[in-house]
């Protein structure tokens, strides 16, 4: 049996811990029942993943088959993973997401992407990677009393993703720490403005006010100044044809919103422009988690 | 000439200062060159609002039309007034989208909404109700720059708006004196998720979670603690067919959505339940400022 998880782009500008979308540039989780566990890494954090027991995947995926009652005991575990680890890119979301669902599937559940999804805030505080991770699209999720609340808009082909991949993680819990504990009405006012702006923008596809409704006064700035590069990459994204340029996640990739005409020509450019950084040129996806076989 | 302009709510549950909507109950204004100006205000406000030469509505009307180059100089002025003042529901927007109206239609020039947008944010701070006195409608409003950018959503007519109108107005001032100044991470992401969630919402019209995505951390409950039963009249009014329940604008007025088939009932209800407050049961607007004649 084989879930497969889509990369997602999270913190979307204003959108602090509730907005993001899906990309489709997937992890293969592959599970298949067997006499012993056997855990096997390639791809992305290969070198870096344990390949055992300890395995954060598989400790997700026994602990959720425990839940649901099966008794099952061993598995051969593959894991071939195309999302970058630790570049915003929502690689954990993937990670979690992709065992709770081949929980389900080994238990011989059907996939449930609500109830995934509410089991899934339980490992990851913060919905907005893996509420896209889960449905594709873009997402808006909102958290009350612990259970996750989305409402999923469904992209359209006219628009790809051109992301921007650094040679090097961002310090996550160093930049999280440049944040203020506490914003200005004014910042706050700025962010709820332009983040319910940009949620108009993704529902109605009116692109024309993208990059100026991604705007954000809450984090995206505060945690670049760490990685001054990542604002040349947002500059020179946005005057080669991007229509919106942001952190991704908690970076280090940024993340850009063109036309589908403008997709190749912004990859190239940008490829030439950072020759350190990879460029990745996608499609966004609208299925989120998929089982197959 | 004249023009109506409609009311308004605005500060819509978590959209503080950007989220609001248009309903079908309006200002007339009438304004006719004249060899000597005489100013007339009927209904809501007759006994309070000036009726001379320092009356607001005249003085932005010259102002503007001066801008315009327009040489005239004496008008009759005949306001009939709907909308209740100090109560949260538009009044001031309604008479700055008129006065500057009106003078750009005593100049000769079309009903430019952006245009004429634009020019009332320099009498009205915050976009949220005038944005959508001009066009009508749901309307997501940003500012950059003094410039106000908008996203308009038609409403559909199987929603309705009951509005509850108590015999007093809110202290306005004494209420946004008891916000503070900042609001921590939390609260702020509250807002930004919830009132995204609610632009999604207005977008899609899928009103399954809109009380949920109404919900407000900032502004709502501490200037509701002045005036407590406004407290009551939300929890009834949701527990009698609204689906969402917010303090219109800052108050004092409460703003109830439900679907058209529970509007009677739930206008019933209230009225009797809060006799000593007005209860009305509105269409909502999608045209915005018009001018007749």
């Amino acid at each position: 049996m084989v879930i497969t998880v889509p990369a997602t782009s999270a913190n979307l500008g204003p959108g602090f811990d509730c907005l993001g979308l899906s990309l489709n540039f997937r992890n293969r989780f592959e599970i298949v029942p067997a006499l012993e566990t056997k855990v096997v890494v390639r791809g992305e954090g290969a070198e870096r993943l344990r390949a055992d027991e300890s395995n954060l995947f598989v400790k997700i995926f026994r602990e959720v088959l425990r839940d649901l009652g099966s008794k099952e005991k061993h598995f051969h575990f593959k894991f071939f993973n195309q999302i970058p680890i630790s570049r915003g890119l929502g690689s954990s979301s993937a990670m979690i997401v992709g065992a709770i669902s081949g929980a389900y599937a080994i238990a011989g559940k059907k996939l449930d992407r609500g109830a995934i999804l509410n089991h899934a805030i339980k490992y990851e505080k913060h919905p907005d990677n893996i509420a896209p991770a889960t449905f594709g699209g873009f997402v808006i999720s909102m958290l009350e009393k612990n259970k996750v609340f989305y409402l999923k808009q469904t992209l359209p082909k006219d628009i790809k993703a051109v992301v921007v991949v650094p040679d090097k993680p961002m310090n996550t819990k160093y930049s999280r720490s440049l944040l203020p504990k506490e914003y200005s009405v004014k910042d706050c006012v700025f962010n709820i403005s332009h983040a319910s702006f940009l949620s108009g923008i993704f529902m109605s596809g009116k692109w024309e006010f993208l990059n100026l409704a991604s705007k954000d006064m809450l984090h995206q700035d505060r945690r670049m100044a760490t990685f001054p590069i990542l604002k040349e990459v947002r500059k020179f994204a946005l005057s080669h044809g991007a229509l919106m340029s942001t952190l991704s996640g908690s970076g280090s990739s940024i993340f850009n919103l063109c036309f589908a005409d403008d997709k190749a020509g912004l990859a190239k450019k940008l490829s030439e422009r950072f020759r350190e950084f990879r460029v990745l040129a996608l499609d966004f996806d609208n299925l989120g988690v998929l089982k197959q076989g």
